[in-house]
């Protein structure tokens, strides 16, 4: 398949691009400063033009959403706003812009995160960003099909736990290899409207 | 307790106010066209004003929240900012903005909707903002402890059926009596964190 994969610089990405490259897959890489294709997702009017480069693909994988933290208190309305572009608007509009694109059973897969269902201090937005993908997955998924929509929900990554794992004391970590497999299963399988929660 | 209602000249609004005024409560109900107090809070500095009026209360009970309906692909990016700004960054800055205002173990209770779980086609924009504020109001309890915050989460009202009842096919419907009583759960039980799903 050809699969444009958002956020290839990333953790994540990096897993994911090495993970779906060994599976036989082509992969275009999107970022705001690395990748075959330099755009940043939180703007509309650069999905548009994203698209329009890397013509019709079978797969749009996203792990790309940045969202702000802070003591809910110390948060803004332009923090929210931010948190909503960064990591809902962008990936709603990758998904609503993309339907042209991607193939009749083509599909995305999304990412959203352990806070929808497991909040922690100063994950608010977060926790808001992610639940609105969940929402807007199972919503999606009955209106693009054949086309398929899923979302990959992880905890905090085992490779992250020196920098991140203070913020989620007690909460399991998952494998970057575990996560790669949930996206596989997400493109490769036939489901659709599902969320993967990791662990 | 002194209750601001937001949103008491809607259809639920009208029914909560009734309820929590036999309950003995003192109601103060906001609206845009209508209500002791006039403020939009899809406008964060409408928020600010409606708080300097307002004074201390008790609780804050909300029944507001705007969103567009449409298939996804005839969505726009303006259409999920409306949906955000409507029901999700309104309602996240009720609880923001009024925690110097609320008592100290006083209550925040917002809406969300069945579609956050259940989808029906038009409503992408809606499971999203759903699922947003539950999410949203999951992660917020645990920063505002010893004040508490819960959402109320209806499917279509009984009383609107002959309205909206072809949008939700099979659904069940519930009685505004019993999702007043599920504000009534939230504003004078003690717990937080809770989305009460109707049914």
């Amino acid at each position: 398949m050809k699969i444009l994969l958002i956020g290839g610089g990333g953790t994540l990405g990096t897993a994911l691009r090495e993970t779906l490259l060994g599976r036989g897959h082509d992969v275009l890489t999107v970022g705001r400063s690395s990748g075959d294709l330099r755009h940043d997702i939180s703007d509309p009017a650069q999905i548009t033009a994203l698209y329009g480069k890397a013509g019709a693909v079978d797969a749009v994988v996203s792990a790309a959403g940045d969202v702000p933290w802070k003591p809910l208190t110390e948060m803004t309305p332009q923090d929210y706003r931010a948190a909503f572009d960064g990591k809902v608007l962008s990936q709603m509009e990758l998904v609503r812009q993309g339907v042209p694109h991607v193939s009749e059973r083509g599909s995305f897969t999304l990412i959203s995160g352990v806070l929808a269902r497991e909040p922690v201090v100063t994950g608010s937005a977060a926790s808001m960003a992610n639940g609105a993908v969940e929402a807007f997955v199972r919503a999606a998924a009955i209106e693009l099909a054949p086309q398929r929509i899923n979302v990959v929900s992880p905890t905090v990554f085992t490779e992250d736990l020196d920098k991140y794992g203070a913020y989620f004391p007690g909460l399991p970590s998952v494998d970057l290899r575990d996560v790669a497999a949930a996206y596989v299963r997400s493109v490769e399988g036939a489901r659709t409207g599902q969320v993967y929660a990791l662990p």
